[in-house]
Formats: structure tokens, C-alpha cells, sequence
């Protein structure tokens, strides 16, 4: 009875072909969010918290939730932890050449 | 003695190696500019207020100052004109694919 009343935070994520370009630009104007889009790409899934950034924990989770909604992001609660991966396939069959441009610019 | 006193407004154009990709998705994070760029890729170079837009004119020079700072955009001036084309061979040199998702999404 108890365990009903545990409420496990759920992530949504936008289908691919709802995000615009505009939207995508957006996501991607920020150098923090930028940096947590390529160290996804060279580290597969990883904990929210597990990407090197100087900034506090609100501003961590907002870039977080622009990259969701923006379909570059997917998080999943595991435990206590959030980890968070790069939609890969679908978001390169929707803006292909996008994220090799992340991958390739210069840190 | 009269012609010198007549200054002509020029442009200035960054070299493409000092944009940064981050100020590259923020100059293409609004739908207005990407119509400018996909407009001018589609039409060669045109007059600044030939790209059909619903905006006031301080909001069309405002754009179109943006993506010259990003260097998508050159513009020069002839007569009485502003002609503004997008620096396409630079641009795709220094961010490969980037100008055909532009050309590709839909409107």
C-alpha cells in the first residue's frame, strides 16, 4: 500500500517529427548544452549528474529538459538516478548531419 | 568636394573560422531567419527588401544583421541598395550540411 503512493518522476519525450528546426537551433545555441550533447555521444547513456559541468543543479536540469524537448535527449529514471542518452538514429534520420557537426566543433 | 562628404554604409563580414557553431544555432533558431537564408540560397543574391517577410523594416534589418555576425549572410551595398547573398562555399566548408537541412525543412 505503501509503494502506491511512490510517484516514479517520468520523462516525456516529443516525437521526432514534432520538433522543428528552429526548436533544434534553439537547443543547441547554448556551448553548455552543446558540450552535454557531444560527451552523450562519446559516453552513450550516462547519468544526468555524470556529465562534467561547472553550473548548479537547476541550471543542469533546465538545459536537460531543453534537449528533451528539443528530441536530442531521452532520460530514464533508474533507481534514484536519471540517465540520459542521445536519441541517435532517429534524431540523425530527422536532421542528418546535425550531430556529426556537435561531434566534430572544436570544444 | 561635395562627394566626400557622402559616406556609404558598409557591411562587415567575420572570418568564418572566428563563428562559433553555438552563434550559428542561434542565428538559425528563428523561423524568420531561416526563411532569409533559405530564400537567398534559393534565389542567389537579392535585395535586402526583396525576401518577402511580414515584418517591419528595424525587425527585417535586425535579422539580417544576425546572420551577417554569424556569417551566413554577405551583403553589399549598390546605388541606393542593399544586395545580400549567403556566403555558401565558406559556409558549408566550415559547417558541412548544415545550409542543405535548411534547404531540406519544410516550410
Amino acid at each position: 500500500m505503501l509503494r502506491s503512493r511512490v510517484r516514479m518522476k517520468e520523462y516525456s519525450h516529443p516525437p521526432l517529427e514534432e520538433v522543428t528546426l528552429p526548436a533544434v537551433m534553439q537547443a543547441l545555441s547554448d556551448p553548455c548544452r552543446i558540450a552535454i550533447v557531444r560527451t552523450l555521444l562519446e559516453g552513450g547513456e550516462l547519468a544526468c549528474n555524470g556529465v562534467p559541468l561547472d553550473i548548479s543543479k537547476a541550471t543542469r536540469s533546465h538545459h536537460f529538459a531543453i534537449l528533451r524537448d528539443a528530441g536530442l535527449v531521452a532520460t530514464r529514471v533508474e533507481g534514484t538516478r536519471c540517465m540520459s542518452s542521445v536519441r541517435k538514429e532517429e534524431f540523425e534520420e530527422r536532421f542528418p548531419g546535425l550531430l556529426e557537426l556537435v561531434l566534430q566543433h572544436e570544444k
